[in-house]
């Protein structure tokens, strides 16, 4: 099969590749060309389709529609905290292109199968203590606004037989790299990587703050995953939440500081800011059954999380 | 206040502005301009600005920022079955057409209110025994998923507070004109029609089947209420299903033969088509609590329903 990558330069996008590479294979079937997409790919393996620049132009989905993917990656993005920021470019990047590229890829005799990145920011600031198929989806930002539009279209190519669509929602990925990226949730990752290094660090939520939260490394797992998974008798929405690990940020410091010493505790000063707590600190219980049963799967524990997020090669 | 509505030629579209004419206000506020868009005005009150042809054209739209309206109605669309028929068309009017017209409508200093004719076909097929805000939405026709993009494009420029957003789902409006218009639920004006007339009807949903009613003249009043209701402390969601008579198709039988006589019971074949009366025939019961407590409406009797559903001119 053949397998189309967007995003395949960002942070989970390139792990994602690794794994397509060092695997060879997305289920039971081998992947027997690789197209990568983004604004840049500082690496491209070998045999590789490369498609840099913008992705939503004319002349790049004639290139994806004349390679033909069985199997698509869509991670192309823009951050939440820079699209709220420039709303034209936002819309450009995370709703014009998205639906460009299902209309490009639509194919009633063989649909391909999406996988979509979707976001956990399309829930709302005022969840239920469970949440689940039932909680309304409230996005608290037009990130999170346009990607639910893309879940909804995405189901609706998918009703129509002409993609086979899968969206999940990611939640908060650790540990991203330190440079500025437009990313309201910036803090769960230079949290982790502050502390490792034996850094002082001034966090922007309280300790009792919680987040749902997942290592790049499963993330890329859970994507590959969702290529391969049956969902032939899936809720039409097509659109599941990835597990999580519910975890506080008095659980990361304390396991943090198991993993490298006590002292680590006292580099945490805590100074919140009620704003973005309301949107990133409140996570309850996420009903995540559906996409258990479905392979999908959280880090497992939180040192497994913690030390995955900071691996920069495959586990 | 000046009012812009569109589709003002249309089925509601002309009902509403009849409505907004002879009373010249809209809550406390007098209508001090009016403006109309459509593909073609058949009728143009005096002192209404005109505004002909498509919408969505960068000509019309600066005609409508120039007219600068306080209050909109957009009720241009597509009709469910022509736009499944043709997605590129119905993408172009119920989904591009009503962003640019968000767009171009967004304004901080003073957001107008915008009052988004959305429909119940943003839910599924496979509905719970009660319908609520719980209740997952599952579009069956790209008409309705399209539909729920703008009610959450809609929420998200109010969030932002660019528009004072409320988006109204109706239900079955009765008694569309028996020319066909693309309508997959003409069957239900159908019925009206033949049966008033004496005429025989072949229903092509049998006669246990449930739908969710609202005279023309009350979905006309509904979107007036929906302009002038205070919604400072709603959902953010913004969107509300308007309160509807539940009936099933016996019933409605029922009640043209009390208005018109036992005789017209005899007029009704029943034909069911599976796929149609799985769309259109299992509306369970809604749970419109929040929508009332608004004061939104529905006819209040099925004497009431059919009466006003048969009127040509004002209540």
């Amino acid at each position: 099969m053949k397998v189309l990558v967007t995003g395949a330069g960002g942070f989970i996008g390139s792990r994602l590749v690794d794994l397509l590479v060092s695997r060879g294979r997305i289920g039971a079937q081998a992947v027997t060309g690789l197209a990568l997409a983004d604004q840049r790919l500082p690496l491209v393996p070998k045999g590789a389709v490369a498609l840099e620049g913008e992705l939503g132009s004319p002349e790049a989905l004639t290139r994806v529609a004349s390679f033909g993917p069985d199997v698509i990656f869509h991670l192309a993005a823009m951050p939440g905290g820079a699209a709220e920021a420039d709303y034209a470019l936002g819309r450009r990047v995370n709703l014009d292109m998205t639906l460009a590229l299902f209309e490009t890829l639509a194919c009633r005799e063989r649909p391909p199968v999406v996988v979509y990145a979707s976001t956990i920011a399309v829930y709302g600031t005022a969840l239920p203590d469970l949440v689940s198929d039932a909680t309304p989806l409230r996005p608290p930002l037009t990130y999170g606004a346009h990607k639910l539009v893309c879940e909804i279209l995405l189901a609706d190519f998918t009703r129509r037989g002409l993609l086979d669509g899968r969206s999940l929602r990611l939640p908060g990925i650790v540990a991203r790299p330190r440079a500025p990226a437009g990313l309201a949730s910036a803090f769960m990752s230079d949290l982790l990587h502050a502390l490792a290094a034996g850094e002082r660090y001034i966090c922007p939520v309280g300790p009792e703050a919680t987040a749902w939260w997942m290592s790049a490394w499963r993330c890329a797992d859970n994507m590959l995953h969702g290529a391969a998974m049956n969902v032939s008798n899936a809720d039409p929405g097509r659109a599941w939440t990835l597990p999580v690990l519910r975890l506080s940020i008095a659980q990361i410091v304390n396991t943090l500081a198991t993993l490298y010493g006590d002292d680590r505790r006292e580099l945490v000063t805590y100074e919140p800011k009620p704003q973005l707590e309301a949107v990133f600190g409140r996570y309850p219980v996420l009903d995540d059954g559906a996409a258990r049963a479905l392979g999908l799967s959280d880090d497992g524990t939180p040192e497994a999380l913690v030390r995955r997020a900071l691996e920069t090669h495959r586990e």
